[in-house]
């Protein structure tokens, strides 16, 4: 613990709900708050709610003095930081949700997309502490991604650095993604995709589980169910290969995975760590290392605020 | 024409000579010329070769000052800038060249790999003028590549960074790279791998051509041969891939493309862009450029030289 006051609040927006965290300059939380997600009305409530629920819990106790708020959101940011370009969970489209908040409250404001701010939030209080040059990868639903070079996000000239969930798979089968196109790699590494090769796989041998979900292929495979096995191998085999391919490109040293498939730890983290081994240069091979994320739900408020603190040299 | 002094020069050196050209910080060339690549007793003599190639060209000569000097390499270099850790066309190994010529000269030095040097030869002066953020691309003999974001090449961890010609190919066939590696892009992307390719599929109809290159195989493409069209339609989508992959990592904003298969221009570079455009990520699609690079042998010298420059602040 720190002597430092409590004066940032970090924020991750998502789908079914907002979660707020008011935590010091050293990351030391103070109290954390959630409210729901309103998407009514194209989720025109949300920036007016946030600011409400910040009035409410923080800045009507004269106790507290907010330096500025860090915002993560599930969407792509435009590249000066302050609008949204889109957020299809929350009906989002070009949304200058900086200047609203900053306006309505006069405090500054930090935006970024979810998975760059738990990128950075991993670098700052979580499994990359202390490296400067991560991926962080998000194997949910979907697969999600966040580049940290030199400390820095890499946010891209269209907003769209570190989306690796469309990195496109060489495949004969014809996986449509939500993005629009055929075979990206969420289509195969992400939960869905990981049941639906599980189902392609028992159709083609005529079973059916009365459950398909992801952590019952994981714990069917550490049974030793032979199908459950091959399939996962296959999805390891696929995953493996593309992170590889994005570390012959941005050569960074450290790996983070988070997202819900994460909480299968080893029985995910060793093989791939050893496929991607077998897939990456040779002055890489055995020099980086592959760490589950630490801070789960947190991860996107640490980051949203270190990015704030960043932005206003303040770290 | 400018000007000021002809003060730096930028050294390129390749497997069969070593190129020199001495600029002003503007880029202006005021002299070229070469010499042989001595690469008898495991490259010993090359660094001293070139300090004396320097002597007598140009610190001989009083009209010349010389501010510093760029040199790109075949291989990486270093995290610190100082080793050529690998030049297998050269044998060094762990070669301290920076120093070995600066101590020599009394003269600055950049050192920097080749590949990265033409990256930021052509951001300099060539196709990528004015842009900060790029992919350069050079399909030749093999695969490499060079990444420039925000102006600074991204050297990597390792010192691999860019080195796009290992990102594995998800392909049942089985072709072993030179990294020691089954299935590189460079092993299907190259002209090496161009060539194999048409081999194999000449094969597999029972036909042979007397002759079977790179430039061979794009020029019966283009006289309507449909075994070379499917073969470099092949080609272009499995190289049209591995790019969208990388744009949709590190989205950089335009994409240049070197070596000697560009030399094909638009019969490579429109199906390559349609490609790409297939499988990039929507935010990105249509808005990034692919270009042919424009300064040929020239951009590593140019590229070392502007290493130079801004590593020391004076571009």
């Amino acid at each position: 613990m720190t002597n430092t006051v409590n004066n940032m609040i970090g924020i991750d927006i998502g789908g079914t709900s907002i979660k707020f965290s008011l935590m010091d300059k050293n990351g030391a939380i103070e109290k954390k708050w959630s409210i729901p997600t309103n998407i009514s009305e194209k989720g025109m409530f949300i920036p007016k709610e946030i600011c409400e629920s910040i009035q409410t819990q923080v800045l009507n106790n004269e106790a507290y003095m907010i330096d500025g708020i860090g915002i993560g959101v599930p969407g792509p940011i435009s590249t000066d930081g302050r609008v949204v370009l889109q957020a299809v969970n929350l009906d989002w489209y070009d949304l200058p949700l900086k200047d609203l908040i900053e306006n309505e409250l006069g405090i500054g404001v930090a935006l970024l997309n979810d998975a760059n701010a738990a990128a950075l939030g991993e670098m700052w209080q979580g499994a990359a502490r202390g490296k400067e040059n991560l991926l962080f990868v998000t194997l949910g639903t979907g697969v999600g991604g966040g580049i940290v070079l030199n400390g820095q996000i890499l946010n891209g000239c269209h907003s769209a650095g570190g989306e690796i969930g469309h990195i496109p798979v060489r495949s004969t089968e014809n996986r449509l993604c939500g993005c629009g196109a055929r075979n990206c790699l969420e289509t195969f590494s992400s939960a869905n995709g990981l049941t639906l090769s599980m189902r392609k796989k028992l159709e083609e041998v005529g079973e059916s589980w009365a459950s398909l979900s992801a952590p019952r292929i994981f714990s069917e495979a550490e049974k030793g169910n032979p199908l459950a096995q091959e399939v996962l191998a296959e999805f390891i085999d696929i995953l493996g290969q593309a992170l590889a391919g994005i570390l012959n490109t941005i050569d960074v040293e450290q790996v983070i995975v988070g997202g819900g498939l994460s909480a299968a730890g080893d029985q995910l983290l060793k093989p791939l760590k050893a496929s991607m081994d077998r897939y990456v240069f040779p002055q890489i091979k055995h020099h980086f290392s592959l760490k589950k994320a630490q801070l789960e739900n947190e991860a996107g408020s640490y980051g949203a605020v270190y990015a704030y603190l960043s932005m206003n040299d303040l770290n």
